[in-house]
């Protein structure tokens, strides 16, 4: 995570300042638990609460921290600073550090997985509109990157749609796998703490209580949380891909949105590069390398080892921040994407014609010609167009075996884009519906 | 995937045999509904069901395949020696190679995931089995391998449980990521077959049609597939883990299994070794590695590229094998694991009552006595049996300033076991629900 | 490891026959170091060179470790029922499984280094010979997809057998990594058996002794070992990526040979796919995938656990047969690779002279023009060949503007390819030396 | 990166005014050898040193940037406000911004390598001293986390220390390979730019030319980079794996440091965490998944694209970072660890002398008892050590079979720890040499 790749919501959910404010409410909420269960005095929970507005220093945490070594002692005494020594007492009573920090760590995972579902809603409807507005704009499909059939960018913009609509599902099931949270003590059997205070805190926070915890939530969780991060970020790599190529030189598709100030394009009008989507590209992988250290860390030992808990301070924010940022700019590269349909046209048409060899090859048959003599024929004259510059409708039509089982108009008839585009409403309606 | 962690049925989901029997059933319901669609002869589609009971040559096939150099072409042709060439002329029209290929992946996929979520209720089985046996055996608990509160053997089992039951939520996602099949032609227009042919073959074949394909499924649907492998693959180290620290020599709380015949044991009669959990640890890891590269498959070019066929034909095969062998191997180790009770009391005395330490700080506190007088009496005593080899409970009730506040019965009752293991019916109720 | 990408010399390697021979070259050779000691008759250990030519029955080594449950011991049976119980009972004294397991998994890697070691020489030299054939064949160089400035085909080339020079040395440095043998006992202490064994066996077979060895060789050796074929692979992988780009259709700079034969081609002559690179883009995962187990290997618990021997026995053979097959796969591509050079004349005049517009813009400024002038100038006739389709270099002849500043030919100076390419054979002389 | 993991030292190298030293320092040096050439005026090149001791304004560079959206012109443009325009005008002539960005990062990484091989250095030290305080501090040896034979705890150190000295030549090794520059151009032919100021920076600055490069320096040297930094890492693991395991509580035979002053630690005095090497642990995690990204990025588009950019501005700084400090933690560990030597005794005991069956079975063949009497008289005097607690010696003197074949003296020889140790000096020498 660093400056240049973060958007300030998703970093604001890592700060110190955010982490300190889910600690507080979490022992506060405990407060209230324990009151309400007469463990403490009413009277301390409530004044838990003078803190409400309260924002934590974070340097004078800092300070304690440096004395104490222990980062929630640090925060409970400066807590105790703001609320009194007497009313403060009672604060993390029966409680385990974990349980404030894993719960915390929880907290912030939701949250972050509601930004980017947020991102993704964003998307997806610049996804969609592009897929509305080039519903019919006609581009040859390619694969292995050679001109196979005709296909349209509205169904290029679709299947991206499709696509992340798959991935706002598995980040819905990524928030719903680590919306969790622990108050269930050292080794996790509320030796210390009744469970009714874990089900309060949950509660208000959100979280459905963690059905069984040790010290800690388990990491299988969060292992399947970040997986689902790869793989929205592997997603965003193939649409990168996309249009990566479609920008270059020889292609000329499409065009990353250039504004009219930006130097340096003028004099080399050619030179606008497609550097959004190849950043993109690298940000994926950034998001994807930290899917196996997160399965690594599911692996602890007994009841809990913190070798994970480095890895996490890590990749918690990095991946999120990350993908935030890279969803936000593709969604921007989508919604700005110059489309040039008439490139998309004379790509196509490059070969003159020979894009329909399989249709002609197809109509003779049909017409009774071998399988083999078909083959001869769409050859010899799909070979006159590629070895001599031919148009491959004319060299058809001039040919008299060729003429012999199709009519010119059925020939011209085999050339006709249309054929190919005919099923679009009918694919679109599966990916957005009737409406 | 090597046939020392193989098991037969899931072998034999990617075996050429079974590949090729996808395939036809593919030609074969794909012919019915052109027939139906009037595209080609019902007697035709018919007659395709002749070879319903024959079992394919390999062999034969490879053999064709050597001259054409294409692999359904290969297949197709020895269809037609088996159903005639003049009937078999309508098999496969309209359809492309991938049509077939994708959705026979996606096939065995799903057969796979059938497979592993067997394996995986037979796994919950075990484990609930060995949770109920041992709900009431006491252990220590351990943080960072240390010894922290005691906590059960059936807890132990029921958090593998929980996480189990997790990860077969897991698989069930994953199943139906994968379970979609595409008929549509060159790059997804549906150009020469209809959607309805699609729509009858995936019926048939118990798929969801995708709704938006190119010339091959989106491979975001197989990277998820492989996330969740990866993701349970982790959980099984994560138990493995467990069982090896819990058999280490000096620990020896269970054993794997050893057969009485088993070679080599009496003489060096503590020689046990692991060595199922570790091979489990290894296996984890071979899961593992699979996520990356099928993550790296998401992005093609255009409307397919074919990079992503090397790989899947080995994680497909590799990957789901040895998940299904090591879900298995773990399921016979829960089994069959040998549990120790006795030793597990013996650890946890080990130092001699130190364990309550921290109820005795608390009950000391609660009586009014200073946080920082309290601490200095549980320190002094505690010192003397981790220096001196004294006895815990001994030492507190010789303890004046400490029977000041607390009374020998008060005392013992600090080192009541049932305080840790109170709330353990809870717990399963929640893991394993009520009944 | 698949038979479809695999060649039989390094399947070979990994082969049970050759597994047991190099055990069986150990044992006989730990004889002779134990005879030469006195430990055991010089008889029995020139008794064990009896099985020299023999080929060591396998099924029968199976059938007997299916009683035995250990593969050393059902070996050591098979070979004494060949040289006889009496001669046999010496073999293997004071020597661990291990010993003999470890030490044959680091000749078979040494092996198998030296096969990739042979194929790198083969693309060496195919990329050399294609680097000095199109070492003035011009070509526009590229980045982001995006045109740039001339550079040539041979440059290219020239570039590759570079980085594969390099990767020649990681492989040599890997070999070295690996080329170690330990007979070191239960734990490394010699304790059984005399350092001097071990020195003569490794002697024997080529490799250094592990200067200090546990029960097992350390792998931070393997992990270095893989983590260098991991950078091949990606490098090899680099070089795919190019001659993918290159085949695209609007590019059709050069093509993986076709044979006349090869079918489907003339109906759609421009369908020739880029078929092998992209399967090399996949088989370079492949290999990748095992750099990161191999890493996770080398933290062994203690003097060795055994996490890491499902792991190597996959990785071993599947990473090594990978990266020789996709080695020889890459030569072929490159020895026979079509290159087109008037479509990459073509495609570098694709903006009738644009290419030059920076040289322009130098010259301009060099001649006094001040910088924002100079821009001035370029980009308004750089906009007529963008925009109308003009000549460059005739819209600059007509700009009096310009002319005041650059005669005709200082113009035409400036459109000269040989400005690129004159620092060619300096590059070549680093690359390939002055020979 | 995080602070929390961080060492200042490093983090410097990665700070924007180290950057934009390096960046200045390509440009004086190049402007030095563009007038040794003759083509800018040897006044205007001295004039660029004018800048040699000031700090560059890093916020001016980036309000600049701001504005020009490119950070190479900021930065020219703030040079030019310190050294006067005048002079300015001739830096970075014929230059590529990527001749500066890629040897600068190059540059960053050689002295981050500097600075890991003087950590290793440090690290070096103290395995070696560790090893020989402790070379005959006699251990159980584990295979499988079970009881083996007798080593020692020299001879652990010992194996760490040959272990991180290999690492300490791949870190040489990685550092040779990233020890390049290029200034190239803008495709890497030195179109506008003379081979010889490649020449002059790389002297000045410690690196060699790269021999063919395009816009880029290739990335196949990166991957080997953070390659290497992978197999630190796991080795890095690899130790801190073995003292995780000494400090659980049932081994116990070694602890981290654990100053007086720390808190919590005596009231449950056996309540000392291993957590550094925890921590250890997980970042070894976070070097090793910046590998793959790393050799993801070889494969580049054409000249150049620049996916790979963003991977870099975060793996550079993070994995040098992390792993810097990650050493420097775990020679502190190392320095201080805390041994326990009789409690290795008490550990090896525990089974009373069953750890010296082995050899006691092997003495007994030697007197001429047939291996399965000899396994049968070891076993049952084995058993009753293991069912009875008996004591192995003792139970084998008091067994008339048994000392039939070995007299009291020759039981009690085989017991002679001794033995076990007598090859220690051997494999010290081996790894320290014989001084």
């Amino acid at each position: 995570m660093i400056p240049r790749y973060s958007r300030p919501d998703m970093v604001a959910i890592w700060s110190p300042q955010t982490k300190f404010r889910i600690w507080y409410e979490i022992e506060a909420h405990a407060c209230d638990a324990q009151a309400e269960l007469g463990v403490i005095p009413k009277a301390s929970a409530e004044a838990v609460w003078k803190a409400r507005d309260v924002e934590f220093d974070v340097d004078r945490i800092d300070e304690i921290e440096r004395t104490t070594k222990h980062d929630v002692i640090a925060f409970l005494t400066h807590l105790a600073e703001i609320i009194g020594n007497e009313e403060a007492r009672f604060v993390h009573q029966g409680m385990t550090s974990s349980d404030v920090l894993d719960t915390t760590f929880n907290v912030q995972l939701v949250r972050a997985a509601d930004i980017l579902l947020a991102d993704m809603d964003g998307l997806l409807e610049a996804l969609k509109r592009r897929a509305l507005e080039h519903r019919d704009t006609i581009r040859i499909g390619r694969s292995h990157g050679i001109h196979a059939e005709p296909t349209t960018m509205g169904l290029t913009f679709a299947r991206f749609h499709a696509e992340m609509k798959r991935n706002r599902e598995r980040l819905e099931t990524a928030r719903k796998e680590i919306a969790t949270g622990a108050i269930s003590g050292a080794v996790g059997t509320f030796a210390n703490i009744d469970p009714a205070v874990e089900a309060h805190v949950c509660e208000k926070l959100g979280l459905a209580p963690e059905p069984i915890s040790t010290q800690v939530i388990p990491r299988d969780r969060h292992a399947a949380f970040f997986a689902a991060l790869g793989v929205v970020a592997s997603s965003i790599e193939n649409v990168a891909t996309e249009i990566r190529h479609m920008q270059r030189t020889e292609v000329l598709e499409a065009e990353e949105f250039f504004s009219k100030g930006q130097k340096g394009s003028s004099a080399m009008p050619h030179k606008r590069n497609p550097v959004l989507t190849e950043n993109l590209t690298g940000l994926a992988r950034l998001v994807r390398m930290t899917v196996v250290p997160a399965m690594e860390n599911v692996a602890l030992w007994h009841e809990r080892d913190i070798s994970h808990s480095s890895v996490e301070r890590n990749i918690g924010p990095d991946a999120t921040v990350t993908l935030d940022f890279a969803l936000a700019r593709l969604t921007q590269v989508i919604d700005r994407l110059v489309i040039y349909p008439d490139n998309m046209i004379a790509n196509m048409n490059r070969f003159r014609g020979l894009v329909h060899s399989q249709r002609v090859l197809l109509a003779l048959t049909q017409k009774g010609v071998s399988r083999e003599d078909a083959y001869r024929l769409v050859q010899r004259n799909a070979m006159k167009v590629w070895e001599q510059g031919a148009d491959f409708m004319e060299e058809l039509k001039a040919d008299a075996e060729v003429t012999a089982a199709l009519s010119p108009a059925e020939i011209e008839d085999k050339f006709d884009l249309g054929y190919h585009t005919r099923h679009v409403d009918t694919i679109f309606a599966r990916v957005f519906g009737d409406g």
